[in-house]
């Protein structure tokens, strides 16, 4: 068999704001592989079946992130098409953090997990709802929020791909949910498909109002950072907990440019925690019970998941820079095969 | 015997900025009591011999905290001169929440804390080293920064009633310890009666760069929020602990003045950790063992203390101001009789 184009997305430069989808990234078509003599060196060969772009993603693009030059990389789903190790065989789907290329070459002790071959859910939901995201939502909750059935949760972000489950896990255990996002059309997703007991739109509404009418709040799963934390921190009740996930209004800024948070005066009085969490420090802890309870609700539709596909490797960095934006609607993923 | 005079310190109207010790508190030396005949229901009679003053009080000076016209309170040394319970009698000195003024009287359930007849430190001290402030420094340590052996840690206000304490604790501990304090006399005095690691004065010293020379930071015992605080976010070390128990910078500011902080963006990736803390919430968890451990070692001098002794009952809030703008030296506290 000839060689066969192996097309890859490189970083290409530090973004000033917003990536810049023609010259930060570099979509290389330069680079061929023989399907059936590429030496494996022990390893094994996989096609890419779906890429995951996230909102960390940004933070990488900073100086001291990825090398200029280098490979994005990401959560993604692959095929296995050859392999000289036991640890994987022929038509396995592994789910492992994958270069931005259609097919890569994999050392035998490389970190993957094995999905199961009747899933009653699809492979790209094992990137979403039942992959990192979902398990940011899981873990954070759960090792951070240390949630409790009648207490009240604020979700930013809601109809993100973390959001989403953080709602859905939230109202399976118990708690009110208010969830803020940016469109009338996610407020009406996140009442009427999630269920949860209020929603609104951060850009037509206040956020400080919205949390009072609510009630005040003894969770916030901070997915944002900026004006809507500190209204949060005002919101609190006390003894409340803050999960540090995510701070997307601030990554495409100056430092110059950050908004200043001017509410842990009240930590004080109110006792409030607030931490920050990467999804990787819990996965030893809560790895097994999450796979043994989210894929199982999401095949029985007690937790919903909505996708935004983008077709082919090339468009990736379009993908990337509408998560960025807020412009997708549910998990963003590439399908790259 | 006849009536004599019971005069007490009244909280008269909410400050702006700095409390105003002739317009918002009052001495009122109206009232008087027999001390042989007045009745005590069941209760007890005492006589106060100190009162302690702390940056706390500034924060009850605010509306929503104490109501115009009602007497001060703060921790204070008493002695019992009737009483007709059982749980104290004549002569016990008592460690309470003690009205400003001269005479009390109590009822039988009043929460108090019996001191020991032979104590090896003076009763002064059960306000300072020994009291709220030490118990806040303990309490505050032990459960929110969960110290360890070679960490490092940096505390604010560290030449204060509750800083000095942070700073001698966690050299018993084994810990790396640098304070910031508002003159060159409080670091002499950090570096050469403390004996702490480093010490820097903040009002000509960049927190920031005295932080980066140190090598960072694991734990941050807050006492004043604004900027240093930012400063120290940016220095925390991965998994880093922030008890944030004091926002001085902030009591005598308006709203609108207060400084934003920038950088809880790096909590994130560097899974800080940051709580409020109020002393009297660890109380039941920590209280036997710290009055078990601190008296001792203060009596043993493996602890030293410094007390800012101000004379008679009406000038407390004068002593309460000096705390304020952090020019009193060491632990303030008000004689009484």
């Amino acid at each position: 068999m000839a060689p066969i184009p192996n097309p890859k997305v490189l970083f290409a430069a530090y973004p000033a704001g917003y990536p810049d989808v023609k010259k930060d990234f570099k979509y290389d078509t330069s680079e061929s592989i023989d399907l059936e003599t590429a030496p494996l060196n022990g390893g094994f060969l996989t096609k890419t079946l779906y890429l995951s772009v996230d909102p960390y993603m940004r933070g990488r693009m900073n100086v001291g992130g990825w090398a200029l030059g280098s490979l994005f990389e990401g959560y993604g789903i692959s095929e296995v098409l050859r392999s000289e190790t036991d640890k994987v065989k022929k038509g396995d789907i592994l789910y492992a953090s994958t270069k931005f290329q259609a097919y890569q070459v994999w050392p035998a002790d490389a970190k993957v997990r094995i999905l199961p071959k009747t899933s009653e859910i699809p492979y790209s939901v094992y990137m979403g709802a039942a992959g990192m995201p979902g398990q940011t939502a899981y873990f954070g909750l759960k090792a951070v929020g240390d949630p409790k059935a009648g207490e009240s949760i604020f979700v930013s972000t809601a109809a993100g791909a973390v959001g989403q489950l953080v709602c859905q896990l939230a109202k399976a255990w118990g708690l009110r949910v208010i969830g803020s996002t940016g469109s009338d059309d996610k407020v009406e997703f996140l009442l009427n498909e999630l269920k949860i007991d209020a929603a609104f739109n951060y850009k037509t509404a206040s956020t400080a109002e919205e949390l009072k009418k609510f009630g005040g709040i003894d969770i916030y799963f901070d997915n944002v950072g900026g004006p809507t934390l500190d209204a949060a921190l005002d919101a609190m009740n006390k003894f409340g907990r803050i999960i540090v996930c995510g701070h997307i209004s601030m990554y495409n800024q100056k430092p110059e440019e950050r908004y200043g948070i001017k509410n842990t005066y009240s930590m004080i009085y109110k006792e409030v925690k607030m931490q920050g969490m990467l999804v990787n420090t819990y996965a030893a802890q809560y790895s097994d019970e999450f796979y043994a309870t989210v894929p199982k609700m999401i095949a029985e539709g007690k937790i919903k998941y909505s996708e935004d596909v983008t077709e082919g490797l090339e468009h990736a960095p379009d993908a990337l820079v509408k998560v960025l934006k807020g412009e997708n609607k549910g998990k963003a993923v590439v399908k790259v095969a």
